[in-house]
């Protein structure tokens, strides 16, 4: 069933209360148009910070810039809103001081949105924090799936640090805690955009251990990253993947406006024809995080960010046709 | 019936959808709590502008910072969602093209709300050129009450300049066209922060022809507006007022983000001062007008705007009070 | 004739009354040195926009930011000033509030400059509206060469809309209003930079079926905008070609300040590679348009307008060589 | 012993390792110098935030900006390097991820600096939450005094809320645990700015119950500062008062950088007097707060807290003199 | 002879090369016109900078924002242009590197512009040291009246040191040149504004001896203003006056666009009104310096700076009326 | 000697007083500890600018963001702190109003650091004239080699104008003095990033004919840039080069933050696996220059400029291993 978008004609892209994509609310959606394809829904959370803070009002600035998004994307040649049906559900239950409770209630509250086997979940950040907790829902949701979710991680930085400051829940340290609880499966865990000096050797070895596959940038610009691509095709095959976008995996040029910003980084071309390439993929649920409206000068992070949400959107739809 | 909001204990401020003070959507308001006391509606319009466009997003800019205030004023010991019932009524289907039509469909879709008789009216835009649609859908919202409505009007400029360029219903004319269309009545219209070189002569000259009251910075420098405004309220008594604010009343110190700004204006704690000495008065409906916020580091006009419009409903709520 | 150009030596840069690349005045320009190779000329309208206004400020900005750069032409090894006669012909007499009477009177205006059939106009922007305007003038000038004008496009939009909220003259239109006025040959139309989710599948058909050349960024990123680059110029041969680029076609990294960006765009090198890879060209008219300094921290958008405004008269100096 | 600072004329104020005031770091001071009378040190740290977040980089940018500042005070007539010892001690060892946390690690840690009895803290934030921290170490250092310290307040926000979102050590309630452990007296303690809508009843009936002066910018306005003063004044008479100013007490057009603006504030000329006015009284320690670089242009913020901090040491300054 | 402005109406103000308000280039103005009643000029160059540079780009700022005032000043009642004839006579030719051959430079330069004796001088920076210039020859054009001008002088700052890293031409020494060149009288001269923590106590020893009259902002506070400017009117009685004016006698919340802000200053309001009582006084010359674009976030400080411009123009033209 | 740095882990990377990239102090390093590798120093100057100023305040704002990097150098595998020895030596001491002068003093200053011989000066802007006085202080050090140091030179503009505006010792005039010094040898220079109009031929010219090698970016894009370096790379063997960074190289999307931005620049992932590409170089000394904070919204360049110089001392680090 597609989702019903006012048009710019009657409602102009720059009018109206701001909804993801000005996707209906949830709470909108008529019961004949459900079970959803995707529930989108924000998370207002940055506790998991370890330098700058901010991206709680990351949800809200990706509302804003995603009015502007038409539903055709042009290089797929698909129409996400005629393909899928999608709302926004609001934001996720957050609890502002503590990573570890928040982690609980973003998880409970996203795996009991209804739908549950149809409806996928796509969080919008908010710090990589979420991105466990979203995982985690996504799993249960999907029935437990044994041996873990494969991944699409798109990133700077691992995100598979034990602990900072004695907290376990942070935003670097999603992966390790999704690893740990068997939501994902290293081994078919493909982390592209590693670059710059806030890795260290131990998570590159942390890696290694894990079988994730590291495309770091250097890797990229030796051309590596399609081989990387193609071995992680085939390993994960027809299995639905999660897909996890940090904006930081792209260069500060590109998107300036996120919390640990590294130089040398994907241009937002590299990170959408890599998506593109993907067609036929099948995907169990997204996230994309790290987004820092107070360090946006022209707000084209946010802009940028929901582009991606689109591209992920529409590699989805375009799985659909035919 | 008072405003349900949502709490900042369960949604943090920085949470949700943004709809004008967390208010419900109009649509989502049950019927047992009809008819409201107040709609609050965007008019992201801007193509009456002469001088530096954008105000369209201020309806989109004000909603967002006015996620942060909570329903108690402090200074005028109320809380207005216990007091008043409102709502967000989204934005008015604007033309962006024609100021003309704009100005027609505006008014023809605010004076079709519901509620007629007992809603009334809150416009925030967008340009000036609103308030000549917001007035005239108040006045027959009334039952076109003869001599028109009395007005409190803010601004540094008159704004009854027959037309600009040709067009009639621009942001420097909307009086003039509430004067001729009998929607309001000039001799109790009281104009105060009129200041600075965008006014001449001619402008005057029309004020003081139709007996506009107006105080300019020279005169509240020199302690001349409490008289004017304690004649005001005289000829006004009971009757319900329709409140104007166009931002740059303001100092850009404190209102950067407008369109045309002038320097040398009132500070915001002589505005919420004016506007809490009125207690007492009957309010018929309001505007607030000319947000730009590509103008407007750090959005202090924009929270600024949120302020005003709680100070007016405050207003308004006070009324209410024993 | 060569034009006269302040030393820096004289005058430094950042000093002087700003006029486009420090040119004369088109007033000043003594009858001997007439009639000028291009007048450049700035339009500060935005009333055709379909999103974010505010580029009637960009002939103001452009002007301001090409105070810095020297005649020189490094890659070309050509010095503009040297090869050309060029004046700053001021501001059209822009109409703010209807874009059918802008159009018009923006056309009328520059039809009528002196010099027609040797002084070229070069359009600075301003929405893309103006191009109708300024293609117009320029056929005309030119003695309404049958078939209409070949074009050269850089945008990431076709901007072949019929009409959008009942207006045929906005910044989306311009092409269809300049095919239907036989002013250009769609046969002979190359458009680059296509891309996003602004563009509709309408857009493409009326493209594919006026027989324009279009040029994705999939199709420059797959490599076949070379070959559609040569197709267009054996087409073009010696027949003279309008330029039209919009600076949405470069990523908002490189030019955030428009206002309708796609993320995924042109690098500045790409066009500027692009341009310079069309030497012996010959060039009928241009513009440049859609620069929003409201929205260009640090005015790099406006900058590399300049940039590309000079590479553009580079180019026809260049081909003026031996 | 005086301070040792370098002259603009060795070193320019735009140069050198930024220390506060361009202060000798406290490990270089030597021990004949010892004990100094004020240190100053940085609390970076804001995960006690309500709302926005980001006062973490509050000391850097206050470092920073303190450059500019020279230490002879003309107002009161005092050169505060002449007359005081002072250091920048460095920032204090936060504990990002827990408020109950961070406040224990910061209190001990200011506990233990040595000069316990003589050198007073000066602390600078950082977000409200290290007030209970400073004022606690400042109180022991002093032996315990009972009754607890006087206090002038100077904050947009009474901050006495017992617990938000289950975090009773967050910045809106430092002054409750502070009251709680005996550490204040809120009889002798002096609030004034109070304003605005996030202020609630509770608030305020806390404030009257335990005989907190509290004066709003209603009474400011009124002319009832004066009065309120003296009786505090009187009060406390020669018992060491502390300081605490949370920068949002002074308007956002004057301090836009910071987590919770209200507008309606003061400016900075009148915190500035009224702190002048306090010239005889005795200081037992001081914070400065909430800057929140990320919020303000060109850096008006934090160059305003340096001064404020300034017109404290001044006052303690000029209390030595005669 | 009035000066002729091309009306908005005719060309908005938001379009043309910008000239200083519009007004006509020097050379522009017929001879019938002349002799003209005010040159005013930019002197771009802020190589006399002791702390933040960028002055240089004030002019082109304040030409920029001061397209949008029109010519009647509502306060004073009375049309500049109608009174007054005015051309910009462009940049004067700055020397960078070297402010001792600058302030040479741009003295003569200035001091030969045509008609001495009439048209007087009004200088736009730039940084203060330009006041030296312009004093000089506005002296030398008045044939050099003995005792030297009276001088109005509104800043933060004596600007009376003698030298600094060895230049004694540089932004804090333009009045003990002009004192020690006998080009003013520093016993008539009035210097308001003067605060904060850069002046030190030799600088008011300086003042003191020399007979300037100091007006601190605590004596504007204490309503000391009034008499000093009585006396200083009498010391002048018909005598013209030089007006100087750096923008940072204006608070940071106001000007943040300049170099040397310091906070606590006067508010915008308070300078109009200062120099609107100042009807009926004679002007010999004028400055505006100190206008930093880089630091002025929505321009409004250069928008302030225009407006004060036409303060003093209008100040002179009220003078001339009856 | 590895250098002594703190961990994140004790002192958060947002926290404490900032030394470059968190060195300690070159008074702070125990007398075992030396001679240190590197002395990296600022040269808050600006004074040889001849365009727009602000360099001065570079060396603060990359203190700043250095902060944020951790010693590992994931693509290089090196730990710059545990092969190298740093301090933070402060800021040289600059003579902000001539040029020449400040040639010296910096230069002698530098010469003078302790450790001639051993400790390589790293020196970080500020202008680039500043690179005459690094290299001077580097060849004196290196006891005057004959035939001067090979350079590499990464820039936009060749900087060896003779003079500007009667300056020799200005930001365009570095390298021709170095060549005039014999402390450069231009037959081993390379020169990588020219482009754009602020060339003249005439610099071309004087290039050729010293023998610098020029790589504009039309050759990078042409695949000429590896033979150039390849060499370069032979000419210099195992003698120690001289790196002299601006960062004006770079796009200004990567880099907005400088005096003379030039579009069509290199990105900085080019840049950075240039400078990869030169492992086993040997270093003689080094500078990054032209880093300007006020044009740099989100400090993204700031943070780039802390990127590359540790992309030198990683390469130097590199060559040290096995």
């Amino acid at each position: 069933m597609p989702t019903n978008l006012p048009s710019g004609r009657d409602l102009p892209r720059f009018a109206g209360v701001s909804t993801f994509f000005r996707f209906p609310r949830w709470e909108d959606v008529p019961d004949e148009h459900r079970p959803l394809d995707w529930a989108l829904y924000g998370v207002p959370y940055d506790g998991g910070t370890t330098y700058r803070p901010g991206a709680r009002f990351g949800p809200r600035a990706i509302r804003e810039q995603s009015q502007y998004l038409k539903p055709y994307h042009l290089e797929l040649d698909v129409n996400i809103a005629e393909r899928l049906s999608m709302a926004d559900a609001g934001d996720a239950p957050v609890r502002p001081y503590s990573a570890a409770e928040n982690h609980g209630a973003v998880a409970g509250w996203a795996e009991n949105l209804p739908g549950a086997g149809h409806t996928r979940l796509f969080a919008i950040g908010g710090d990589h924090s979420l991105a466990a907790s979203n995982i985690r829902a996504t799993w249960e949701r999907l029935g437990r799936p044994a041996g873990g979710l494969p991944v699409l991680h798109l990133d700077a930085h691992l995100d598979t640090v034990d602990e900072v400051w004695g907290e376990r829940h942070g935003h670097a340290s999603p992966f390790i805690r999704a690893i740990e609880g068997g939501w994902i499966d290293p081994a078919r865990m493909l982390s592209i955009g590693i670059r710059g000096p806030l890795n260290t050797p131990a998570d590159l070895a942390f890696g290694r251990e894990h079988g994730i596959a590291m495309v770091t940038m250097a890797d990229l610009d030796a051309g590596r990253a399609f081989e990387a691509i193609d071995v992680w095709r085939s390993a994960v095959g027809e299995t639905p993947v999660y897909v996890t976008i940090d904006i930081d995996c792209i260069d500060p040029a590109f998107a300036p406006g996120t919390g640990t910003p590294m130089c040398g980084g994907m241009t937002s071309r590299e990170v959408m024809n890599l998506l593109r390439g993907l067609r036929g993929i099948r995907i169990a649920g997204a996230d994309l995080v790290e987004v820092l409206p107070d360090r946006d000068p022209a707000d084209v992070t946010a802009l940028l960010a929901a582009h991606l949400v689109m591209e992920v959107l529409a590699l989805d739809a375009v799985g659909r046709i035919g």
